[in-house]
């Protein structure tokens, strides 16, 4: 049904005429998020200044019963905020100031649009930084990270974005503002940690107080050689046995790394089969220790090499190769598909060979990228959307690969969220009493299911299999 | 009204003759836990051997329409698990085995009855331990400290109890059983996040996986000297604001050095106004220098003395000193009243000196005890309980102190939750709309409030302030 002219109008007051994107042209940019594989445009975008216009366009909405979807900076890569059959899309990308920065008490309060890079850009000269990084941290927004409650290479030991936030401002889906402090020790329930994750199906989050945390004094990145996926799976679970706690701990398979080094030329060795990307940071003083003991466990499992990035401009090109990755991925077919899993970390060396084991039987080609320490694998599933049999065919394997994670006690999502994507696998996730747990959570906040309907709770849409076009590029 | 013989018969036969409590002189130890101000007796204590008797016996209660309350160890401080009104209490104390240690994985699985240090000695060997340390961690549960998401001294470096969490086994209050996995990443909303801190209102955890982490490389304790509360609060921001995270930052003022010298003879010079406990952690070859850079804020701020814990034994009389500082408090006066609440850290002079103010308005002796490096306060109130007119006194300066820790832009308890002792202050804190938010949410796992009622949710049993008999020795 379309919005009435009326409300059009109405919208338009609130945020001006430039702040409403309604021209075919204009809306175009907005039809998807990261994950291609399903488009469809909104009716109208509304782009609110800040807050209050935020309140003022959600109780236009609700009073109207028009549904409406929030949307940060689209880098989200499972369709969260895919306005299918939702007119009205609210998007945050004006609201980007900073509110406060308290450096005494190691806080900042942002909008919800602010570009998470753009965070710790405003405090690196005093020596602080925002923890959580997304690959897509120089284009992503808090907001948007709230509602993925996104992680990163340095989730392994920083965690994830609740592990940082204290405190949140929400518009509820019938306008009203909340306030919800989240600094430990705060009575009541946790409604900013239930917030968080949701995927934008409570309320739409304007803004939010985050921890920062202090510079580490010095980072090492190694980078070791593998001869296969296998021997780098082995050595993850040795690292993390010892009582080291990388920052980060990253894996590329040789799929990958052709990839990578056809883009950023860092120099992988030709003949890897696997590389790991181990960061470790703190006093800079044992940071050596640290380095000779991963060095060994490395080698230990069989590296073939394992080298230190000698300056802060070969390890920036080394992270460049990791967090771009996927960018490099056309080289190596006209289409991909990444998918985002969790295993135990033990059980890396056998999800590893029951992808090669689906990939080789489909006959599907597969790169394999890992946040290893965490468990989080993402294989691309590579193909040519012009082969109908082929595309067929990766979505057999790439349901096949979730459902091994599921087998060995993982799960069916690592950091990319249910979104339009996975609504299908959440009655495979979850027991019916958990699912009816969430669904009436929802209705407390979203009683009327306007805010970002389909998602996170499997309805009568989730059958996304059958509507899929087909499977192109993730992010 | 009592609970009918045929349902005493059934609760027997589910979890045995031996685990009813039912005898008067039984029941007694079940009449209040740490918060002694308010004491009532359940009808009778059940205490199963397992998730599968508790399932039984939450459904048999469900269906027979009867309240109950969880119950760990009884060390919470503000009657989260008192049965008012309440007729049966289901005790965890016999559901403390260790399901599952993972070291590759970091993590363990636990029954909730287990005493929290346990689960650090039996890994201890092995070079890990499990962070959350409240002050009563020799006696209190992991779920308790779920349930009132408990912190402890190194909250400021290792976060509170929900930030170790990775899964629950939670009893539902109609005798269901869910399994809730919470590792970063997983798909739909953070139900095991929300009912943390939740004070076993939403369900009985029955077991819970939890993150270990290794043991640090090396500890250093400082114990720094100030003429007085401000000067400490001072060193507390300058140390919080350098780039430094101590594991631990506490406070103890004059009168609370007074009496744990005369408890545990620690060497406390007499003529202390206050002392911070610094405690540092990690790599052995830095702390030398994050010491130093400690003692000379502490001396920039006006310490007269900075030193540092000679050995294992000395800092192990230094912690006893303070936690078990509460136990030492009844040598200062008959009664004492432990108050809990939070201010900003660089707030912390200015409610040191409101403290002080109301205090000496209302002729009452305040001593001061501070997890300072997270801004919670615990001012102990000291009293003679045969002395109505002081008790009165006791009660409207407790209540003045808490106004002031929210007029500064904290929160009516920092740590020991609302149980009944606060929650007349939960519509203090919270706007209705929050609060009416909470009920719903409460009302999708425990609909009928059959599970703790009286808790976190304000209702007609709000008013303690009236039916408070005499404030008594906190914990």
């Amino acid at each position: 049904m379309p919005v009435a002219s009326s409300t059009l109008n109405e919208l338009t007051r609130i945020v001006g005429n430039d702040a409403v994107v309604k021209s075919r042209a204009g809306l175009h940019v907005y039809e998807c998020d990261g994950y291609t594989l399903e488009k469809a445009c909104p009716q109208l975008v509304v782009l609110p200044a800040d807050t209050a216009e935020v309140c003022e366009v959600v109780r236009l909405l609700s009073d109207s019963g028009i549904a409406f979807v929030p949307r940060g900076a689209g880098t989200g890569v499972s369709g969260g905020c895919l306005p299918a059959e939702i007119p009205v899309m609210i998007g945050t990308s004006r609201m980007k100031r900073i509110r406060r920065i308290d450096l005494a008490e190691r806080t900042a309060e942002i909008e919800a649009g602010m570009v998470n890079l753009d965070l710790t850009r405003a405090v690196a000269g005093d020596g602080f930084y925002y923890a959580p990084d997304p690959s897509s941290q120089n284009a992503c927004t808090i907001g948007g990270n709230i509602a993925e409650n996104s992680g990163g290479p340095h989730t392994l030991k920083y965690g994830v974005t609740v592990n940082h936030l204290l405190g949140l401002e929400v518009v509820l889906p019938n306008g009203e503002l909340l306030q919800l402090d989240r600094t430990p020790g705060r009575p009541g329930y946790d409604l900013s940690g239930f917030i968080t994750g949701a995927e934008g199906t409570l309320g739409i989050v304007t803004a939010a107080t985050v921890r920062l945390l202090p510079s580490p004094e010095s980072v090492a990145t190694l980078l070791a050689v593998f001869p296969g996926v296998l021997e780098a799976s082995r050595a993850v679970s040795r690292i993390v046995a010892a009582a080291i706690v990388p920052a980060a701990l990253e894996m590329m398979d040789a799929l990958v790394i052709e990839a990578v080094e056809a883009a950023y030329k860092f120099g992988f060795p030709a003949d890897a089969g696997a590389v790991l990307i181990i960061e470790v940071d703190g006093l800079a003083c044992g940071l050596d220790g640290h380095c000779e003991h991963i060095s060994q466990a490395c080698r230990d499992e069989g590296a073939s090499e394992v080298r230190r990035a000698a300056d802060e401009k070969e390890r920036a090109l080394l992270w460049k190769s990791r967090k771009r990755a996927f960018g490099a991925m056309g080289r190596l077919a006209p289409d991909y598909c990444t998918q985002d899993g969790v295993v135990p970390r033990s059980k890396l060396p056998e999800i590893a060979e029951r992808t090669a084991e689906i990939g080789k039987r489909h006959g599907i080609r597969i790169a394999n990228l890992m946040h290893a320490g965490d468990g989080n694998i993402h294989p691309l599933l590579l193909y040519n959307g012009e082969d109908s049999a082929e595309v067929a065919r990766v979505l057999e394997a790439s349901r096949e690969i979730l459902q091994a994670c599921l087998e060995l006690g993982g799960s069916v999502t690592g950091e990319h969220g249910i979104g339009v994507e996975k609504i299908g696998l959440m009655t495979e996730s979850f027991g019916s009493e958990e699912i009816a747990s969430m669904s009436e959570l929802r209705s407390v906040f979203n009683p009327r299911g306007l805010c970002n309907p389909g998602k996170i709770i499997p309805d009568s849409r989730a059958c996304v299999e059958v509507t899929r076009p087909r499977p192109r590029g993730g992010g």
